[in-house]
């Protein structure tokens, strides 16, 4: 009975939404546009009629929702999504609830993607994990004790917003040399950039400069791009110095787009973290790459409902 | 019935214990040496004979003893000690029990801290907590959710190895441009004398330079002075942005011997902590002095022997 739920990972573009078994397995999938310039009722609408078509909604214990941004976990509204900019105090919780007559839960994508990762993926049996997507931003979502992390405000697990760099490059959140401007997507554009100054490289010749490009071209050999991860690592390692000095978490699990240049970038971050952070601490870290991929946030949020709506 | 519990200090010159009633009243004290030249079992002896002079036994529940170092809470080990190079694997909450003929605890001295400041002290009341003790080193204590954090090794809390200089000082830990680095005692000298270099400035004058005698100099006015609080609290303020951005705690408790300078070194830091940190989370932090003093160690460990220890 009540067996399922339904989780929904809002994106930029597209929000994904899957039926997921008690052991975390896909049953069915749905995929709808998330047209930014639209009204968030209309996505809303859309996203919910997709969830009703994939199962007897007498089998569905509730409906789990990840979304980026400022989120209010206690009362299901969405403050601010930066990948919509039109959707400000949107009551998503209360919305769902009304269209499916199913309960619903709301948290940040990125703490989706940790609970996902630490109970199904990379971290599997951990009970002290970070988790990191690094895409075109950096965000980050903590376990500790096998539970979610939100801090005071709910808004703990700043990853993106670790200072590397005292007086580094400013970021838009007003400090400087915070760890998404050096590894986050336009960071890590300016890195091979600054790289490929006076240099022969195969990146001279790419149409457009993509993260991708420069993981491929890296994988070739080439040299330049080859040291554009390297300092990307070590950044990010810096980055993950002071979480594991700090928190001594079991595993560090790295998504994202750009995370998934593997041990392009995880391969110099691991021999930071080994030269710079404590010993005990960096002995005890497994740093990992995410392995459920975009699935992480579906099967996170369905997680959540099994762990906090009783049937 | 077995009301009152034990709590012990174990400190690098003397070990403070208390008997402490269920409300955090310290009913009556004792303090014994703790040469470190002595054996261990000798410096244990005397401070159990201290303790069985507080009070009779049948009204206490139990011993709990904090100390520096790397300890090993589930076996009541001391590993190794700072303060104490003489100890190494020492099984203190054993020799304890067998002494007194009671339960004992043991955990590292901060953690002791932070768990009295954060149910009876500065941080009283609040969820997510983050003590620094700042005196000869920087050390953490962290609590989330109103219970001690303690990690994957138990070596969580390293806050004075939060990196604020990526090309820092050295640390003996082998990193470059801890916190610990800048605004420990060895480190806070150092930026007065780089501060006093062709100035004029009363400090030129005092026999030996002392954290007490920068601050005191500070109060008088001195610019020099004033000029040093004002860089350790940049860097205490920068490590702070870390702590904020990534955990979101209620409240960052400043305890020890250089953190008695109080809002010559926390006001700098505030101001970096608003400048540098993420809105949402530095708006709802609260950076407070510690309120307990010397005594937060003997009410931190009674307080974990009543969580820990049933009657």
């Amino acid at each position: 009975m009540r067996n399922y739920a339904i989780g929904v990972d809002i994106g930029g573009s597209s929000a994904k939404i899957a039926l997921v078994n008690r052991r975390a397995r896909i049953i069915a999938r749905a995929s709808t546009p998330c047209d930014p310039r639209l009204p968030w009722r209309r996505v809303l609408r859309t996203i919910a009629a997709a969830a009703a078509g994939l199962g007897r909604r007498s089998n569905v214990r509730g409906v789990g929702v990840g979304c980026a941004g400022c989120i209010d976990v206690a009362k299901g509204v969405v403050h601010f999504s930066p990948n919509l900019p039109l959707w400000r105090a949107v009551p998503l919780k209360t919305f769902i609830e009304e269209s499916l007559g199913l309960p619903c839960i709301l948290d940040n994508d990125v703490n989706m993607m940790a609970v996902a990762e630490s109970r199904y993926g990379a971290a599997r049996g951990a009970l002290n994990v970070c988790c990191l997507t690094v895409g075109t931003g950096v965000g980050g979502g903590l376990i500790f004790g096998g539970k979610l992390y939100r801090g005071q405000a709910m808004s703990a697990g700043e990853l993106g917003h670790i200072q590397v760099e005292p007086q580094g490059w400013s970021c838009n959140c007003g400090n400087r040399g915070c760890l998404e401007r050096y590894i986050g997507r336009d960071g890590l554009i300016r890195l091979a950039r600054i790289a490929m100054r006076g240099k022969r490289s195969v990146l001279t010749h790419v149409g457009e400069l993509t993260p991708v490009a420069i993981a491929d071209a890296a994988r070739l050999g080439d040299g330049v791009a080859r040291a554009v991860w390297e300092k990307a690592g070590y950044y990010l390692g810096l980055g993950m110095v002071g979480i594991v000095n700090l928190l001594n978490p079991d595993v560090i699990v790295v998504g994202g787009g750009i995370g998934n240049a593997g041990n392009l970038l995880l391969n110099p971050a691991r021999r930071i973290v080994r030269k710079r952070a404590l010993q005990v601490p960096a002995r005890h870290v497994r740093i990992v790459r995410a392995a459920l991929g975009e699935d992480a946030g579906v099967i996170g949020a369905a997680a959540e409902v099994f762990a906090r709506i009783k049937p």
